[in-house]
């Protein structure tokens, strides 16, 4: 079986794999379950200055990427019926869901942007994917595919150790996820919820659930106006 | 002056400074402008096996990190009047004006969880921060440690080449940004709008306005609201 295929389009190569390289995802490459390749943008450059971009359009601070140097580095990658990601603030937020239909599919591409972005024109011309990791603006894109990589190889088959652990965590059921405890029994006085101490795993369900809504309602009024409206869509014998 | 000074404790300090290392922060870390250090959590572990958790109290997948250790860990750092962030999925959502909050302040402290999070009693006892980057799931908090910092690094005084350029991005204004054109004057057929090419700049400054609206109500519905209520709350005589 082919391995999920990533290639990373970057002006910084040398930031790959880097922090993919060790633990869960470095692991899963050594062990041929996904695939990362760089291009290095600047290879694409058309002039002696190796530059890449240009002035804005109408005026403005900074530098924008050019659309046919872009083009061109993108057009040199077998697209292999994968995706092309551009990571900017202005996109749709980066969700789980997302994250988990990447894992489904053939692998991905990513166009890292650097400087005031890439021209439109590409964009457009191209199909890019905008997607954002959240309201804050990074130096460049390397940083949001390193996350967005992560994120989705950890979802790889045979990645992850304990694939059960994947049913309980924050989103997959579309709530925060509740506290957790370990030994010692004590902590600086504090002590371990006596219901997680009982043994009683209805009661300990029951309250993990309360915690999760608890924690939600009151950190994430979005999610759990969200979570709601699902399930009151949902028929009801399948509550 | 003392620079910027970023702690971060992790079991995997080889990710540090990583893709810090290079480009504008890697820049900007070598002229002193910020400092980053690693604590490893390892070596603070108390048995002969160097193990940091243990299973969840009450049952469940995975492992928990152990308040005891982390403690031990986190104790070792001088706090100097900095915030300790702990990235978790089930945190308040990173946004650019937190960002721009810990941009003026001493610096960070972050600590990375892996496995199942960390013990929910560290977290109060220390007055850990929860941020999220967003509704998905890494497999630790060092990737998302690397972008809070990059995020914020670029922000420092003297980082950034032209200043003047942050005025302009995404959510500086609560808009997402209007899309950037450059030369070549025609790509693959596309050209770059009139307007942007009439020399004319306040019609420039109306067209990109315009657009940034116009995104920003298509794609963040719910930034577009806030955006809406911040105007109305304005006393009329600043509009």
């Amino acid at each position: 079986m082919t391995p999920w295929a990533a290639h990373v389009l970057t002006l910084y190569p040398e930031m790959f794999p880097g922090p993919l390289g060790v633990s869960l995802a470095g692991k899963a490459l050594g062990e041929g379950r996904w695939s990362l390749e760089t291009v290095n943008i600047r290879t694409f450059s058309d002039n002696r200055y190796q530059s890449v971009d240009d002035t804005p359009a109408g005026g403005g601070a900074g530098m924008v990427m050019r659309a046919d140097i872009l083009a061109a580095a993108l057009d040199s990658v077998p697209r292999q019926g994968r995706r092309v990601i551009y990571p900017t603030p202005r996109g749709v937020p980066l969700t789980q869901s997302l994250v988990r239909a990447l894992a489904e599919e053939p692998g991905v591409i990513l166009l890292c942007g650097r400087f005031e972005g890439v021209d439109q024109r590409l964009i457009e011309a191209r199909g890019l994917d905008e997607v954002s990791l959240g309201d804050f603006v990074l130096s460049g894109g390397e940083i949001a595919a390193l996350a967005l990589l992560d994120a989705t190889v950890r979802l790889l088959p045979g990645v992850l150790g304990a694939p059960e652990s994947l049913a309980e965590e924050s989103f997959e059921n579309g709530l925060l996820e509740y506290p957790q405890y370990t030994r010692p029994i004590e902590f600086e006085g504090l002590t371990i919820p006596d219901v997680l101490m009982s043994g009683h795993h209805a009661r300990i369900k029951a309250w993990r659930h309360a915690q999760s809504v608890q924690l939600t309602q009151h950190r994430r009024p979005d999610l759990w106006d969200a979570y709601q409206t699902r399930l009151a869509v949902r028929p009801p014998q399948t509550h």
